[in-house]
C-alpha cells in the first residue's frame, strides 16, 4: 500500500508544494533515497541536497517557500511545507509504518506452536507471541501487545496493551509495564537490587531481602542489556514517556519521572529521585540516595554523589563531581595554563 | 504458614515487647506494612514512625527499650529488641521465604518438559530445571539447584548445590560454581577474554587462545547482564561470598577474593588481583595488572592505571588516576579557587 | 590426534633445539604446563621457568639461541625458536583446536530438533545450529557457521561462512555479518537506535524513525552483552578485523573503520566515525559525530565531545575531555602541587 503527498501532507497538517499525487512508500535519509521515499530536511543547504537526489518527496520547514521556481521541482519533486519537517518526519515514518506500508515484515498475531504459555496466563486479543517466548503463571498481555522470541514473562507479570517486548528479554516476577512499552533485546527487568548486610562478627555480607515491584509507564522505550532492579521492599518506579538507552543500569527504589533521557551506559544507584525531564548523557553516574530535579542536564561521564541534590531546569552540569558547566569549564582552562606553566 | 513474633524472636536472638503472640508472614518497609507484617528501625524516629504505621511487629535496636510504655504499642504492636536489627530483618526475610512463608512462588521442581538435558548431563536432587533451559553434555547441577528458563549451561560445567541460575544465563563450557551462588537473568561466565597478538607485518590481530577456566566460589552473587571472562590458559577466579552488581565486567585470569563487592558497572581488566573485602563503588575501572589490596575502597568512577598496586585496608581512593580521598579533595578544592579567579 | 614439535616447527617457520619427535596435543601457561603442552616465553626469565616446568615444548624467540647446553634440554623439552613467539603460539594454538585435538568439544554439524528454523531460511553446507535457536524468515546462514543454543536470527539476516554464533546472542532484521566473525553470548546486533523528536508543545519525546541497517564485516569479534545498534535510516558500519569486547555500545550511524580496538564497557555514541586502527581502553566514551582519526590511542575511561575530531596516528589521549596525554600528566602534577599547598 502506498500513500500520495497529499495524503500525507493531510496527516501532518503541511503545505504541498509541487505534485500531490507523488506516491510515498518509505522514509529514508537525503543520502540513500530513491523513488517512492520521503525524506526531510532542515535548512537550504539540505533542502538544495534533497532536490539533487533521489527522494520523490521532501519534508521542509517555512525556509523552504520559495522553492516553486526550482527546475528538480518542475521535474517532478514534490515538497511539503510543516512547522517541524523532523517530527513530521518521525510521524509520517510511525504511520507508514502502521499502515503496513514500510518494509518491516509484521508479527505475526497468535502464539508460535514452540512458546511454553502457562495455562493461567491471560492473553489480550491481536497479540503476537515469538518462537519459545516463556510466560509465567498469572502474566498477564494486554491487547496488541508482542513478546518476542526467546523472552521470558515471570509469574504474575502485567505487560499493557501494544507493548513490544523484544526477544530474550526477562521480566521478573513483580514487574508490571503500562501501554505502548518498548523493551529491546537482552534487557532485564525487575531483577534483585543489590543490598546486603554485613555480619560485624563474620565479615560476610548476608542477603538484604529484594522482594519490591518495578511499575514501568506508558510510552517508555528501554535500550538492549539494560538492566533495571526492583524495590527492595516497595517499587522501583520509571515514569511515563522516559527513554532509556542501552546498558544502563537503574538501582533499586529508584523513582523516576515522566518524560526522562538517559543514554547509554549511565548508572543510577538505588533510592534516587529522578525528577521529570532530566537528561543524563552516556555513562554519566548518579550516587545512591540523589535527587535529581526536574530538568536537570548532566553531562556524559558526570558523576553525583550519593545523597547529592541537583537542582535547575535546564542547567548543564559536568564532570565528576559534577559542576555547573560554565563553573568546571573556568576550572579546566585553568588547570591547562597550570599544566603549561608546569 | 505463618510465624508467630516469639518464633522470630528465637529465631534472631531478640527480646519480645508487647504480645508476642502476633502473628508474622511477610516483611515489608515501614512505609507499606500492613497487618501480618515485619519491619526493622535503627533509630528512634524510625520507631516513632513504625509505632504509626501498619506493621504488626517491629525489629528494634536496644535504643528501642523504653517503648514498654508507648500507646500504640497497648493497642497492639509488638517489638522486638535485637543487637543489629537490619541483618536480624535480612535473616528473618529470607527464614520466611525458605519457610514458604512469603509471597514468592515456589520453583517447581523437576525439569519441565521443554528443557533440553543431555544425556550425559548429571541433575542431583531437588534441582528444578525451567521452561526451555538447556543443559550440555556432561555438566553437573547440584542438589537443589535451580536453572531458570531458558539458561544455557555448557558442556562439562559444573554447578554446586543450592545454586540460582536466572533465565537467559549463559554458562560457558569450563566454568564452575560452588554452592549458594546466585546468577541474575541474562549473566554470562566464562566467555572468552579479549586477548589478541597483532601481526607486526599485516598490522592483524590475532585470536589469542582463550582456553581457561572459571571458578567461583560458595555465596558469590552476580548481577543481571554481568559478564566474567574464562581465564586465558588458566583460570579467572572470584572468591567466596564476593558480590557482584549488575552490568559489571571482569577479564580473564582475574583473581578475586573473598567478600568483595563491586557495584554496577564496575569494570575490572584481564589479569588484576583484587584482595579480600574490596569495595568498589559504580563504574569504576582497573586497568589490566593492577592490584587491589585487601580492604582498599574504591569510589563511584575512580580508575587504576594498569600494574597499579593499591594499598590499605579502608583506605578511600577517588578520582582516575585514584588517589586518596582527602588529598583528592584538596585538589578538588584547590582547582574549584583556581577556577574563581580564572 | 597429535601433533609433533617437528611440525609445529614447520607450522609456525621455526628452528628446533632439542628432540623434534616429542608429542604435542595443547598449549597451556607455563605455570599449570604438563606432558603434552607446548607453552611460549619472551624472555630469558620466562625460558627458565619454562625449563623447569612441565611443558613438553617451548615457544621461544632468538634470544634462546644458547639454550642448547641446557641440562634439562638434555632431560627432554624441546624448544623452537621463532621471530615472534607469542604470535606463534597463538596461531599454534587455532591450529591445534582447528585439526580437533584440543580438548573443546566440537560442535555437532546439523540442526538440534529443537531449533525452530523457518521454512525460508538458507542455511549452508556444515553448519551446526544448537537447541532452541531461532532463526527467521529468509536469514541465510553460511557455509561452517554455528548459531548457539538459543540465538535468535531475525529475519532476513545474513551470516557469512564460518561465522560463531555464541548462545543467546540477538540479532535484529537488517543485519548481516561477513566471514568469520565471532558473537559472544548475550550480544544484541542491530538492536534501534536512540533517536527521538521533542515535541515543543507537548514537551514528549517521539521516536525518530530506526530503519536502518548494521553491516559487519570479515573477522570482526563481539564480545558478550556488547550492543550495537543499526543506523537510523542508514547503516551502522564494523570494519574488517575490528574486535570489541564485553558490554560496550555502539550507537547508530557510527562508521567504524579497520582493526579498531575497543576495550570493555566503552561507549560510543551515534553518528560517529572511528578511523581504522584506533584503540580505546575500558570505559572511554565517544559524544555523537565525533571523529576520531586513524591510529588515535584513547585511554581508560577519557571521554571525547560531541563533534569533536581526534587526531594523530599512534598519539595517546587522556581525560575527560581527552588531552594529549603528556599534557594531561603535567596538568595532574601541577593539580598535586596545588592540593598540597592547599
Amino acid at each position: 500500500m502506498t500513500r500520495s503527498v497529499k495524503d500525507v501532507a493531510e496527516f501532518v497538517g503541511g503545505r504541498v508544494v509541487g505534485d500531490a499525487a507523488v506516491p510515498v512508500s518509505r522514509v529514508a535519509s537525503v543520502a540513500s533515497a530513491g523513488g517512492g521515499d520521503l525524506v526531510f530536511v532542515e535548512d537550504g543547504g539540505g533542502l538544495e541536497a534533497a532536490l539533487l537526489g533521489g527522494a520523490s518527496a521532501i519534508l521542509a520547514g517555512e525556509f523552504a517557500r520559495g522553492v516553486e521556481g526550482k527546475t528538480v521541482l518542475r521535474e517532478g519533486k514534490t515538497v511539503v511545507i510543516v512547522e517541524h519537517p523532523r517530527l513530521a518526519f518521525a510521524r509520517v515514518a510511525a504511520w507508514l509504518s502502521e499502515a503496513g506500508v514500510g518494509e518491516e515484515s509484521r508479527r505475526e498475531v497468535g502464539v508460535h506452536g514452540s512458546a511454553v504459555v502457562h495455562a493461567s496466563a491471560r492473553l489480550g486479543a491481536g497479540i503476537a507471541v515469538g518462537a519459545l517466548a516463556v510466560i509465567g503463571e498469572n502474566a498477564v498481555i494486554g491487547d496488541g501487545s508482542w513478546i518476542g522470541a526467546g523472552a521470558v514473562i515471570g509469574a504474575g507479570v502485567m505487560v499493557g496493551k501494544k507493548c513490544e517486548i523484544y526477544p530474550r528479554v526477562v521480566i521478573y516476577a513483580g514487574t508490571s509495564l503500562a501501554d505502548r512499552v518498548i523493551v529491546h533485546a537482552g534487557a532485564v527487568l525487575g531483577s534483585d537490587g543489590f543490598g546486603y548486610v554485613r555480619d560485624g562478627k563474620t565479615g560476610r555480607y548476608e542477603k538484604f531481602p529484594q522482594m519490591g515491584t518495578l511499575r514501568i509507564g506508558d510510552d517508555v522505550e528501554i535500550g538492549a542489556n539494560t538492566t533495571i532492579d526492583r524495590g527492595a521492599l516497595d517499587a522501583t518506579v520509571i515514569g511515563r514517556g522516559s527513554k532509556i538507552d542501552n546498558l544502563v543500569h537503574v538501582g533499586h527504589n529508584v523513582v523516576m519521572g515522566e518524560d526522562v533521557v538517559l543514554a547509554a551506559q549511565v548508572g543510577i544507584s538505588g533510592s534516587c529521585v529522578i525528577e521529570d525531564g532530566v537528561v543524563m548523557g552516556g555513562q554519566a553516574g548518579i550516587g545512591d540516595h540523589a535527587q535529581i530535579e526536574a530538568g536537570v542536564i548532566l553531562g556524559g561521564q558526570s558523576g553525583v554523589l550519593p545523597k547529592k541534590v541537583m537542582r535547575g531546569k535546564g542547567v548543564v552540569f559536568w564532570g565528576t563531581p559534577a559542576r555547573p558547566l560554565r563553573e568546571y569549564l573556568k576550572q579546566l582552562a585553568a588547570l591547562a595554563r597550570l599544566g603549561k606553566k608546569g
